[in-house]
């Protein structure tokens, strides 16, 4: 099974969103355009606006006023990528060019602030303060989040719970934004949009775990990147947390980790202190435990086709590919 | 005179402002903190902060409400300016250190796009989609603005109304927005907001004409950066634009203008040559028409204080420092 599979139900709407996703980004000046455009075909999971869709259905019997939203959000997500590429001096992603790569950090950068703008005027339209004021909460808590994961780099000192709040930061809140909102505007009650909202949370906790397990376990080609990277750039995930307390070679993998040149020049015995520590199999129940999270508080919604298909959602990201 | 004789009638507004500007960008994380309370404190003119109030006070008695508004957009300002510090590699700006000469690029960038989401929050609160959809509309247009002078640059074939359009993005429309949006939430009638609107739209114009001109007749103590810095980086202004259509040299001008290498090295020629085209005279002359437009809309508005301050500010905008 791959994630598509799980959409099927959602197809025709997610197509919609990839067309509109092209048109939302439309301007005049043509290098901005192709820019732009660049993204949105280098492509990506589409998770949060399938999120939307699924989330906006419970009691809404029509997905066309979900899809402004569902692209919005996307194209937020795409934002956030865009910049993180100039940042990190990214040329390639997901095995495609970069927009730095292909045109610089000037038109990436105003790029990025384009399609953030682009998604807040497609967000103006439900006239709906209640969701800006959510979308901008969120917005600064990511950028807290990106300040936090610079600052724990090579910090062999942290702890589980500074993991965890940085994860909530880059993945958890922006699937939870994306549940509570496509909730929202689907006319969820409130309890509901809770429950919805809680979900989003927690199956994104689960889900940048196992994204961070894979870094380990997974190969090259999977990846889109060599394996092992957030060691090489100091980034310590829960595998390599639970090695440096449980590890039989916790001190010596201390001593890489906290080094920026032995991060990269050791990174393959790291990795193999980490795997060889248990801290893969941590990692995953953590994962687990949040997944389970997530798809016991599907059992308080309605019973359509979305909840089956959230719940399958729960289940694939802790088991993908390993 | 200074522009802060100008703004007496609003000081304790504009104190307010600078302390919730303060207020505004509190965060937990210690960093983040630090560098937005740097770029708070690096100061500015507040020019928008001033419009939002003073367009706010035509039909409302109490500025208090319009407060988050103007930090709100100031906080937008300073959002692109700390952006275009990473884009152009600037380690001073105003005579001080920028936010990437002390912290780098990483924290420039999510600084910049924790204040755009931490001014997203405080107009939301004013629940007025109406605004956010203004918003959304002047940052995309002023994303295209950084494309479009980037494109720009050593183009000797443009004309008039290419930078007459640039400069609409890149100032005018911003300074348009914090009138359009005062009114507004100071319960300007519909007609008023439109005259307001377009107030702010001919000042901005007739600003960054004199800004540009300012480029090359201030002294290096009075820009904080050297003489002819636009020339430079191979922006073609108004004044360089006359010259290359009516001076005596403007062949050889062009020659110089479209090239990179030649615009570094003989930088003092180009001035010179632009100088004795006239094209300052021709600038000032636009920059004039643009603030009688301005002025001339006033007429409409109710005989308050904030009229006469308006006035004042759009004669000074083409007389400062010359």
């Amino acid at each position: 099974m791959n994630s598509l599979d799980l959409f099927r139900d959602i197809e025709p709407q997610l197509e919609k969103v990839e067309q509109e996703l092209v048109r939302a980004i439309t301007t005049e000046i043509s290098l901005l355009k192709e820019a732009s455009v660049h993204l949105v075909k280098a492509g990506g999971k589409r998770l949060r606006p399938a999120f939307v869709l699924l989330s906006g259905s419970f009691y809404s019997s029509s997905l066309d006023g979900l899809i402004p939203l569902a692209v919005a959000l996307e194209l937020v997500h795409m934002a956030t990528l865009v910049h993180d590429d100039v940042i990190d001096n990214s040329f390639t992603r997901r095995g495609q060019k970069t927009v730095k790569a292909c045109w610089g950090n000037r038109v990436s950068l105003y790029s990025g602030n384009y399609i953030l703008a682009k998604s807040l005027s497609l967000i103006a339209a439900y006239e709906r303060p209640d969701i800006i004021d959510i979308l901008a909460t969120v917005s600064m808590k990511v950028c807290e989040g990106e300040i936090i994961q610079m600052l724990s780099c090579f910090d062999v000192g942290q702890g589980y719970k500074d993991y965890l709040r940085r994860i909530e930061r880059k993945t958890a809140l922006l699937m939870s934004l994306s549940c509570q909102t496509g909730a929202l505007v689907g006319g969820a009650p409130a309890d509901k949009v809770t429950v919805l909202r809680r979900f989003g949370y927690y199956l994104g906790m689960a889900f940048q775990i196992t994204d961070d397990v894979l870094d380990f376990v997974a190969s090259e080609e999977v990846l889109g990147k060599p394996v092992g990277s957030d060691i090489r750039q100091g980034i310590i995930t829960l595998p390599a947390l639970y090695a440096l307390r449980e590890g039989k070679d916790s001190q010596l993998l201390a001593s890489i980790l906290c080094s920026p040149e032995r991060c990269k020049n050791e990174a393959e015995d790291a990795i193999d202190m980490v795997l060889s520590s248990g801290g893969i199999d941590y990692a995953l129940k953590v994962a687990c435990s949040y997944a389970e999270k997530a798809r016991s508080l599907l059992k308080s919604l309605p019973d359509v086709p979305a909840r089956n298909v959230l719940d399958r959602i729960a289940e694939f990201v802790v088991t993908r590919d390993f």
